[in-house]
């Protein structure tokens, strides 16, 4: 069959590339005579690989010197834990915004271990908004702020940054990252798993400010200090190796594409076209507040429930996979992350307008 | 440049026709027209990919019904925190033998949980040998006994199973799982990376009893939490798919080439060929007590060590990799795990006996 559109929230599409390059160096990685998952991560060439990566990494998203930048595992949701035992700094207290079904999971796994202060909800209103920033309460007794800055399930991003107080902001970005550009020195510390915008699932980016470096009671595990990987340059525990490959695979990549100033104008270019055709029929409707909606994933119902199934089963037939809602949200979703060219974008809305005409 | 015999530690070398697998399949599995890293862990395709992976995996160590199968991240090294938190189930001690590099890391992280008794110890001798089982001191009050059943750095292997007197029998099997039949029922928990036996790094597997599923407080970590893990088949947070996939490969691979038993018995003749030339040369020589030497890694030493940097440059040259050893024990290392063809330990023999001829 040939290559499919695949609207997957995540794991997710990858430039069809990066795919080409890791298939052509599968057995044999540029003359070492090993695939990169064959090689020792302590490795002359694994190491080479390794720092490219990383640099790229920095570079893409202009990170400050005074940054870690960590490349551990566990998913945002092992993150969900290490935060507060990595950065409460002895304090009682951290505040949430909760936006969706992944800021609600952080808020939950924090309970573990301080107070949670809810610094504002749009629980009420269905997560299809963003509580106003002047609306928000933020202790300054909490050790920080945390938001989450695209929902993946309900389909809301910010496009602005809140307020913290001057407590440290914290930010799950694991289905934005590297869609747009980021001032990194507003944060004190950034995740995001890769497998929505930077490669396939297993690695777990954490970007920490210095000053939230070394906090940590020693009953962390160590290999969920932040100290202790920076220290071992995540190498604490053998990593992901070939995952840090494909990860360095997709930043050449997007760095050869323009970075990720360029890849905005195209995620904005993709998710207008898509949201327009969606507010301009009378089948397909978005519940998002306009100035909240995702451009990643962009969730949409159709006015008669009982059209899912053949709207999902004749998507497939037209090599548009993966389409179906999160079943808390029900309908259907199209996450459309950086891989995801605007051709693919064009045929589903084509695919969507002749749904409608025949039905 | 061609393959080479690679004697890395891990991540190590993989079956050739694995690789050539994933090579093909790797724009488009089976006709879905996704790569499998691009794949929904939700999806149907990738459920199918990962429940065969999993029955394989029990199969290949007739894993009885009462034992919970978890693929998980973290390497052995979060296990080594998570083990205590999750099955100390109250009591303030654990029990663990100190057989190298590896045990002594189990050792130094469970003591941030409970109090350590040393049941056994060979770092008197260098870690050369293993403590005779009936001197081993287990203390009936602890919640488990603690091995490592591979000492990768040191080469020292477990032919027999210690007596856990009543305790459950917990076991760091990373580097030799696979290589030979195993009695799961005598443990409590098994726990292993796969980057050494199983397939490039970056998934834990834990097999654990069902009794000890359950024990843990609620401040572990949701995704370290094995009752956590169970109940959502490893996918409370987003497994590393494509690593399944390979582990996947790498069992279906084991079961064509008749499993376990039939590996255990070229791993044998590997390993003690390449002991035999090592112990009938004057120029090489192996520390460990011959009982207790491992199959899976085997480190030596040269009469002159400064012949070591062209020993091991001349090695390269005949395509015959990473066979420096680790810094703390200095000299070289042969790594020869499941995918290690005897044809490699043959060209490594002749390269050393030629080496000797020659210096």
């Amino acid at each position: 069959m040939a290559r499919i559109y695949n609207f997957s929230a995540g794991p997710s599409m990858l430039p069809e590339v990066v795919l080409l390059k890791a298939q052509q160096e599968m057995l044999d990685w540029q003359g070492s005579g090993m695939s990169v998952m064959e090689m020792s991560h302590r490795g002359k060439e694994f190491m080479a690989i390794a720092e490219s990566m990383k640099n790229d990494f920095v570079e893409l998203l202009a990170i400050p010197a005074n940054y870690k930048v960590l490349f551990l595992q566990g998913g945002a949701t092992a993150q969900f834990a290490m935060i507060p035992q990595n950065i409460l700094n002895g304090k009682a207290k951290a505040c949430y915004a909760n936006t969706g079904a992944w800021s609600t999971g952080a808020i939950k796994e924090a309970g573990k271990y301080c107070e949670v202060g809810i610094a504002a909800s749009s629980e009420q209103a269905g997560f299809t908004t963003i509580p106003d920033f002047a609306d928000w309460v933020v202790d300054d007794e909490a050790a920080y702020l945390h938001y989450t800055s695209n929902e993946t399930i309900h389909g809301v991003e910010f496009n602005d940054v809140p307020d913290a107080k001057g407590l440290p902001l914290v930010c799950d970005m694991s289905s934005n990252i590297l869609s747009r550009p980021v001032d990194v020195s507003r944060y004190g510390l950034i995740y995001a798993g890769t497998q929505k915008n930077m490669g396939p699932s297993g690695v777990t980016v954490v970007i920490v400010r210095e000053d939230l470096v070394g906090l940590a009671p020693k009953t962390v595990p160590s290999v969920f200090n932040y100290e202790q990987q920076a220290k071992s340059d995540s190498m604490l525990n053998t990593p992901a190796t070939y995952n840090w490959y494909l990860l360095g695979l997709v930043l050449q990549w997007l760095k050869g594409e323009g970075g990720v100033a360029e890849i905005e104008q195209r995620n904005i270019r993709k998710a207008d076209k898509l949201y327009q055709a969606i507010d301009q029929s009378s089948l397909y409707s978005n519940p998002v507040v306009k100035e909240c909606r995702s451009r990643m994933n962009i969730p949409f119902v159709l006015a008669d429930a009982n059209l899912d199934k053949e709207f999902l089963s004749l998507a497939e037939k037209n090599g548009l996979g993966s389409l179906k809602g999160h079943r808390s949200v029900g309908g259907m979703r199209a996450s459309i992350y950086n891989a995801m060219p605007e051709a693919g974008v064009d045929a589903l809305i084509a695919f969507m307008a002749e749904f409608e005409r025949t039905h």
